[in-house]
């Protein structure tokens, strides 16, 4: 088992009131490092070895975020469907993930969220997006059900800070939480990209074949948007509660699809941008 | 000419002290839709329309955008190799757009940053982005000069704010704005993705054959990646000052090449990561 540090050491010079540190002095950062996601499957029983993507990460739950990644971009339906995910050996840096597909695992790429905009006919905009959303989501969001307390979102800000063990040595990472609706802390995860941390919260779950997450809600540290509405919708997650604004496009996705989405979470208030009837004062 | 609006007015619902606002109240979000980057070039005297990206943008400063985009991925080295920019006129969203290059355009896309890491077989980590990102780089950056004052860094965010339109109705997008050695805006733009931002920074210049930029600084609103400090050194940028934290590979690759880079900018205080001697105190 290849593991990497999420936190990385560093000497920097510090600059307070006009002066500069005499001696540089050490600091702490959140790690980067590229992470390639390989793909084997089946195809007409040949085995087809594809690179699927290459994203930015913090190194840990690699596996998580790869589950998450596949999950949410489409390309995997099921966790059963997977043989066997492990590191590429060749690769020593450990930032190959190889995940093997069952030989019945029926892998279609065409479907991916990232090929879809190109082979559309249609014209690209937001509503081509929605609607390619609509199209490979497995799970639809009950209306109303589940309910969240107004005063459990409040709370969610000062659970999440003790969990948020890299941002608090570095300043520099994002987070995505699940709670249930008793505003109790399932897990969270961390990562550079924020995508990414959400990914990981996914993919850890449907490593637990607990999808849809129909009766909980994600917590995201920064702003919501149109990709993280997606992939919460992706999972069957009824409610997004963000700490910063969301975007139009995020907003317009989430009316459509019926999932709650709250911006601006402060300690004493939020805003509703959509789903407004799931809140309970 | 099609224009679209970077902020959107909707209906809310605001919770403050734990109740609900009666009536929904108007607010104002930015702007979140796909933007398709579509290239138009010569391949052994055929013509070849591809499409290369889309990226989800705040619209406006389209065309800036998409020539950044295209300048910082290595895919075009001057903008007089460009015969055209227009929007795809049967995309009535205006959310296609389309780069005709002169005939005798080099474009090569397996150059370009997302097409390399699948390409490689030196295995994939930090280290090797970083060397790919010298092999494609256009500049390099003379050590130490220009220089920056201290308190012009200091001064930074201050005088973005009145810039940051958007962000002002909005609280939702990021923003990347340049400076001259003395602490004047040259300019600044925003998007809800970082990258974008100062992708369209960095057309709007490649627009004015203003390149390389290494009489300038950039400012960027959130943290630096190694996507920022990759596509500032595209540009030849010599120093970047994040508002927020850098990660280890922004802090490598700024290192590896000579940029300072400065984080965590507060009105009193900032941190050197790399290029120390290029602030002077």
């Amino acid at each position: 088992m290849i593991t990497k540090a999420s936190v990385s050491s560093i000497d920097i010079w510090k600059c307070e009131q006009g002066k500069i540190s005499i001696e540089p002095c050490a600091d702490l950062l959140a790690t980067e490092e590229p992470l390639e996601i390989k793909l084997i499957y089946y195809d007409n029983w040949q085995i087809v070895e594809q690179s699927i993507a290459v994203t930015m990460r913090t190194p840990s739950c690699d596996f998580e975020l790869v589950l998450g990644f596949l999950f949410t971009e489409g390309i995997i339906k099921d966790f059963s469907t997977v043989k066997n995910i492990k590191y590429c050996t060749r690769n020593r840096e450990g930032n190959i993930v190889k995940v093997e597909m069952q030989k019945d695992a029926n892998i279609d790429l065409t479907r991916s969220q990232r090929n879809f905009y190109t082979t559309s006919s249609c014209g690209i905009c937001g509503k081509s997006s929605i609607e390619n959303i609509k199209q490979i989501a497995c799970y639809e969001l009950s209306l109303q059900i589940p309910f969240f307390q107004a005063k459990t979102i409040l709370g969610l800000s000062a659970k999440v800070k003790d969990a948020q063990t890299t941002f608090k040595y570095t300043g520099g990472v994002h987070a995505s939480a699940l709670f249930d609706a008793s505003g109790e802390l399932i897990l969270l995860r961390e990562d550079v990209g924020r995508h990414n941390a959400l990914d990981k919260v996914i993919g850890a779950m449907l490593a637990q074949h607990k999808l849809p997450l129909n009766q909980y809600l994600t917590w995201v540290s920064g702003r919501a948007s149109f990709e993280l509405v997606q992939k919460a919708l992706m999972a069957g997650i009824p409610c997004m509660v963000a700490v910063g604004a969301p975007s139009s496009l995020a907003v317009d996705l989430a009316r459509e699809a019926g999932m709650t989405l709250i911006g601006f979470t402060k300690e004493n208030s939020f805003n509703i941008y959509s789903g407004e009837p799931r809140i309970i004062f």
